[in-house]
């Protein structure tokens, strides 16, 4: 009882998700001459990026920093005339241990002095690892990749760091980067992805880091940016069901009617990738690795206030919680610093435990992190935002899918190669700052130059 | 440009899949006079359990076997009339440690003294952590949980069996028996399923063990058994793409057409049930299992004889392979032993490198095994059948859907509770013999009872 087909409208490419990875891609696409439609589920552009503005403040609800080396979007956004702030982080932070309070200033936690001791060697040791798995493309070509692929992240640091209290700052910050537990990684794929953004500190530090510079309208300006310049070429409430590419063209089938196109770029992330209907079905290894990359878990969190009071008192905002449920906080106020703003991360099973509990009671045990961390000032937000990823149908997860251990080794050559006249897109597909907005950029790039190739060698 | 809606075919129940979950579940609903109508994508039915004939032969490409304490089927094979065999398993065995050859009888491969000590030790040990483990619905609620949720099966291996064949021969048994290598495996999920199938033992050995009998005329007679009492209730060529349960009735989309229920039991692996299209979306720990849910790799390829040579030099048809690309083999010749049957499986990893092969490769690699084990008549074969079920897109892999660390503890809550109208059945919802037939039976027939007393207290 197959209904009989509508009339699908045309392009040369369908692009699959409006987010920087597809975005990215359709534009490359469109000053090359080729007509690419872009199809998104949702009712705005920017995939995990996503911003709202609220009493004057641009908040970023998910992907929000820009750092050094990630030159592909500092292109970008300088193309795209975006303006950036640096992140503020002057002052003193808090560490809690468990219940224990202590403040410190500089990138590593206070602790006793044997514990900074082994703290600095770990990070040092991960470093190292880090250097030897090498950012690339293959990570599962490593000599001792499969030994590697075999355990968690968390039973080398069992073994490696014999301290709880190390191993509990350092397990906050693997938790804040993947929106995972140690224990949920692949060491293989954990080392590779610090790697990808060049090592431990570049991608948990503010300064010289990952999170340096914030975008002054939020970082879904970019998105919303290139978006303007495809026009109409960027569908929305058209979320893509199926893909039949078994013929000499490849029909595309969204809720918004059907789409034809000599080639298609899936730019969401692999395991939403695994969820569309192919037609004919993907070979094994492929669909195999979209079935093993989940997404992490990742709830953000804004207390926002008429000052940054915090400021006043010499802490920078920031706080690390070896507990939970917030792991990490940020100052994300306003540019000028006028408005105030605290950034809660609950992440990996955390996450799952926050957001099991009614919006009210989340909204208690954060401000009872906040006003532990900060004073009593912090109770009385003017308001209270929060975004968790992993219930948002279309990304179902944040900050970037991850693999548990025994995929990348074995289903890792499976992540970029096109099947048939379908190609592969965004930030966990790239080679460089993986998860990161750097990375979609880098994997809509590539993306667009396979179309290219393949359109140039079939004219 | 939603399409005007169709006329949808009422029913008080869908059951998504036609598998033994799916029709176990449909049967108990009927017999309570509940209308019950089973969805299935295929043109057959028995999902897992797939038996083809050849010259003469009885095949089973999928599940083929029944043991001790395997209650729920064995009551279901004795209600349906079906006849069961004892798998044949008199002779010696062939071990492979690399390329060295060896044979043995009884259960425990041939191993110098100090390794089989160390052999029995590591599967004493086993069955003690499966005892604390223990079978049961809740693992995620031991005092161990986390801890054994956070390292893979490998790492703990490879921390507590030292010496390498020991910890071959002990990668076998878990490859053939997850369809995965110990290093994609949660130590906390791996002890929990073999718990549920009565420990390691249990589920690795033919006498006295889940291999102890065969089908007569394949095991798919089960569901085509149960199919014929369900008679047109069982629609075929039907694959459920949607279910909107946001209204008082469930509708649920198919390629044959909607359907509407007042329940729905989603009777296929948990990664497939992530990836039908929900309105309204799911909650977060649900879909977030089934992006963790991924199934294991197995390929059942069969060479088949005029007789059964190898038992006429006092083989008995099984080998063991530390190496691959095939990992065990067994006698799955007919009833009689008139005709012969080997049956080679291969798992995990290996089967992803088997799989990548021409189908000519494939057999001339197999065929090579199959001869090095039982001598140059295995080189010739007289058909030669294969199926890969990571390649076929209603399963995308078998056994069982296979859990990596850090799921079971967190995300394991999220299993077996109804979403508002949904019901979740397969045997990876099973509390017993998880990932066999038995366990099927018991979730399908726990899925009706859900429905049934959700029936009941709504009229």
């Amino acid at each position: 009882m197959a209904e009989a087909p509508a009339r699908a409208r045309r392009a040369d490419v369908c692009v699959v998700g409006a987010g920087l990875a597809g975005l990215t891609a359709a534009r490359r696409l469109s000053a090359a001459g080729v007509k690419a439609v872009v199809l998104e589920a949702r009712d705005r552009v920017g995939g995990r990026t996503y911003s709202v503005e609220s009493g004057g403040l641009h908040l970023d609800l998910g992907g929000q920093w820009i750092g050094p080396t990630q030159d592909r979007m500092a292109k970008l956004v300088a193309d795209l005339g975006i303006e950036t702030f640096p992140t503020h982080h002057a002052g003193r932070k808090v560490l809690f241990t468990g219940d224990r309070r202590s403040t410190y200033t500089g990138d590593i936690p206070s602790m006793a002095p044997h514990r900074l001791v082994l703290l600095q060697a770990t990070i040092s040791r991960i470093e190292r690892l880090c250097r030897r798995v090498g950012a690339g493309p293959e990570p599962w070509t490593r000599p001792d990749a499969a030994r590697w692929d075999g355990e968690t992240l968390e039973s080398w640091a069992r073994r490696n760091i014999p301290s709880r209290p190390v191993r509990g700052v350092m397990d906050v910050a693997v938790r804040t980067v993947f929106g995972a537990e140690a224990g949920e990684l692949s060491l293989l794929y954990a080392l590779s992805y610090l790697a990808a953004g060049g090592g431990l500190m570049r991608v948990v530090n503010i300064h010289d880091g990952a999170q340096e510079r914030r975008f002054t309208r939020g970082a879904q300006s970019v998105a919303v940016a290139l978006a303007a310049g495809l026009g109409p070429r960027v569908i929305l409430n058209a979320p893509v069901r199926a893909i039949d590419h078994g013929g000499s063209r490849v029909r595309v089938r969204t809720d918004a009617g059907d789409f034809s196109a000599s080639r298609v770029v899936v730019a969401v992330p692999p395991v939403m990738a695994g969820r569309l209907d192919y037609a004919p079905a993907l070979p094994a290894p492929r669909d195999e690795l979209t079935q093993r990359f989940p997404m992490g878990a990742t709830i953000k969190l804004h207390a926002l206030y008429d000052r940054a009071f915090w400021r006043d008192e010499g802490y920078s905002g920031e706080a690390l919680f070896t507990g939970g449920p917030v792991a990490v906080v940020f100052d994300n106020s306003s540019p000028d610093g006028a408005r105030g703003a605290l950034l809660a991360f609950s992440v990996g099973a955390a996450a799952r435990r926050l957001g099991a509990m009614t919006a009210e009671a989340r909204r208690r045990t954060v401000l009872d992190q906040l006003v532990r961390s900060f004073g009593p000032r912090a109770a009385e937000p003017v308001a209270f935002l929060e975004k968790d990823w992993s219930a948002d149908p279309w990304t179902r997860g944040c900050p970037t899918g991850i693999l548990p251990p025994g995929v990348l080794s074995v289903f890792g050559p499976a992540l970029r190669p096109p099947v048939g006249p379908i190609h592969w897109a965004g930030t966990e597909t790239a080679t460089e700052w993986t998860g990161y907005m750097d990375g979609a950029v880098q994997s809509g790039e590539r993306a667009a130059d396979e179309v290219l190739a393949a359109l140039g060698s079939a004219g």
